[in-house]
């Protein structure tokens, strides 16, 4: 009898009704005679609730106790969800992280998982319990103390999970069908992938795919796990998480992926000897700053410019720290030019490391439609580049039909 | 360094600004240079709403994922209570039953406890923690799952743990200024008792007076726990449960306490022999009714009447069991009298053990105000009567001021 591992989300538990919907999924695999594991989220917008409770305390907290905290939403769905399927017939239970346990590191509200033992949860499986449900998103300290995972870590914890008791295949269930070429809202041609690889996943994740936390498709790529994302409110296959080496095709570009509200920065006139970029960046990450595309033009008397882009909500902080940082010497440069309406837009593909000319063809495509690229960066498998943000839509529907990603 | 422990109740922590009063009073235990062991409720009405959710989901349910569910009300209350303890600079952190550990009984929604290891908090004392909050009414059993100690619990676990670490005393912060003679908003003569013993304590906490949790009073008298009952919104020093040695003048009477809402049914006609009492309470306990006094008339031709007392809101439930009971032949009877319009007066005090007259007392000034007692039961330090509802006020001033109370 093999385990399988299935993670409902926020929107997949928000109240009872909706989450009869997971029920009759999970009921199904009962039947299969699989042993199930659940692991949920908190129901809707708990999360975000008791994080405000939180700031009304304080606007600087222990992350200790704001752990505490946010750990009772994903125990309340775990226990709620427990009774839905008992009065279904069916031996359940839940699991705090604690319970399990979940062993993480001490990082509070960004722990990593070290180690979870499966001694306790194999023991019920073998009394007759048939599904676990785990609280997402949390564990413990080897102090003791709960932790949690960050936003998005119940995915994280369903696929270690998945991990630790080598489960048949773990079973993400959304609020979409699968993982998509680009935003189906932007352009109707956007077809849904059957297979993706792990790392055209992981760029996808972190670039603003809010599909899939990233943490956890870092942890199914490295221990293997079976990772499916669906739809709980549909039946269907939604898209397989898999090696490279299972992809049938490697399809040059597998997807578009975009963040809307970037923002460019240029600091201009700035001295161009080393450890400058050092200082620049380091005042950066002092304020906070999530800086993504970093770009240094090359130097003319001495002089250079560095470019950078962040989120538009970040702009004022990232001009304040600047400015400081000039006005206490420890920064020098000319003038900062700050541009709040470009966009970001990425082609992923694993095909490219083996493929030419799909730079080439990216920026062709973009200026046949008169779109000027501000700022261009590259990995092994992805381009991104920025633009005015007035062209975003018109940019993607483009690059989706020349790189012929509708016929998917 | 003596340790105190310090309890709060829900209406002392119903939101940020309520819990600044017990903020103050917990700083000025620090400043006193005590270890300060904090129990908490959960925030004003979340129980109330934690057993709806249940409930939505099921009217019959498994204990253990009620008791996890309801159990995260405390541990919000708690970490809450840290961050506000951190924010005035004080080195303090929460508790959840498990962490400690509290050892209950596995019997979910209603667990006693068993154990309180102190091994855990007194390290953390020695090692610069001046506050730790605990989360009230929780504990794990044997079994590793969350138990709680049934409503009020919280009572019980301030009491459990100042015994386990022999706390100089353990005060529980409530919403009025202690335990008074009688409802003051029944007579303003009612004056706050400065002491009472144990004893007086439970029969008081079990007739009604929603002041204590019964099992808390239990709890202090077989440990010698000194606990106080003070006002967390004002300054006082509360009243003070002791050892009947400790009373330095043992008052006959020590309160009146009263259930408004009670009924009293009869059942005329009954078989005098033996085992029929117990046939008709063993229908009534089936079907949970809570049965108060009980009195047998005495027989006359082999029939005889048996009346007992039960809330008003469980007369029907009572009535549909014990004529479900004549139907099927289990008991016979001729008729059933119901008599809604009750209300039961208690008067207590360790005095009466000594003292002679009491009842007569109680029933002359009862009878001088024309008041009919219809029903009686008396223990070593109480006597309870059943009168018409409409008099309830009218007996409790008339025995208040009979019994000097007032002067106190």
């Amino acid at each position: 009898m093999s385990t399988i591992v299935m993670k409902f989300g926020g929107t997949s538990v928000a109240d009872l009704n909706i989450m009869q919907n997971a029920i009759l999924k999970i009921v199904e695999e009962v039947k299969n005679k699989k042993k199930v594991i659940v692991v949920v989220s908190a129901m809707g917008s708990t999360t975000d609730h008791l994080v405000r409770k939180v700031k009304e305390v304080s606007a600087i907290y222990d992350a200790r106790e704001y752990d505490a905290i946010l750990s009772t939403g994903e125990n309340i769905s775990a226990s709620i969800m427990a009774l839905l399927l008992q009065n279904e017939g069916i031996n359940s239970r839940s699991w705090q992280g604690w319970q399990i346990p979940i062993i993480t590191t001490d990082n509070h509200s960004n722990a990593r998982i070290l180690d979870i033992s499966t001694k306790n949860l194999e023991k019920r499986f073998t009394n007759g319990m048939q599904v676990a449900i785990v609280a997402g998103f949390q564990g413990i300290s080897n102090k003791n103390r709960i932790t949690t995972l960050g936003r998005g870590g119940s995915d994280t914890s369903a696929v270690a999970l998945a991990a630790a008791i080598c489960a048949e295949r773990c079973d993400i269930y959304t609020d979409v069908d699968g993982i998509y070429t680009t935003d189906p809202r932007i352009t109707a041609s956007a077809k849904k992938l059957d297979k993706i690889s792990y790392e055209e996943m992981l760029e996808l994740a972190s670039l603003g795919a809010k599909v899939l936390h990233t943490r956890s498709v870092e942890l199914a790529m490295q221990y293997k796990v079976k990772v499916r994302v669906l739809n709980s409110f549909k039946k269907g296959s939604g898209t397989l998480l898999c090696d490279e080496e299972d992809m049938m095709e490697k399809k040059v570009v597998s997807g578009i992926t975009f963040s809307k509200n970037e923002a460019k920065l240029t600091l201009l006139g700035v001295k161009d000897k080393p450890g400058v970029a050092g200082i620049v960046f380091d005042c950066l990450s002092r304020a906070n700053i999530n800086v993504d595309m970093i770009i240094q033009n090359i130097s003319d008397n001495d002089l250079t410019d560095v470019t950078f882009s962040c989120p538009t909500d970040q702009v004022d902080m990232a001009k304040e720290s600047l400015e400081e940082g000039k006005k206490n010497n420890i920064i020098e440069y000319r003038k900062l030019d700050v541009d709040r309406q470009v966009s970001k837009i990425s082609i992923v593909g694993i095909g490219m490391r083996s493929h030419s000319g799909i730079a080439k063809k990216m920026f062709k495509t973009l200026g046949d439609e008169n779109i000027n690229i501000k700022v261009i960066s590259t990995s092994e498998i992805k381009i991104s580049v920025l633009l005015e943000r007035k062209y975003l839509e018109l940019a993607i529907q483009s690059l989706h039909e020349a790189f012929e990603l509708s016929k998917v």
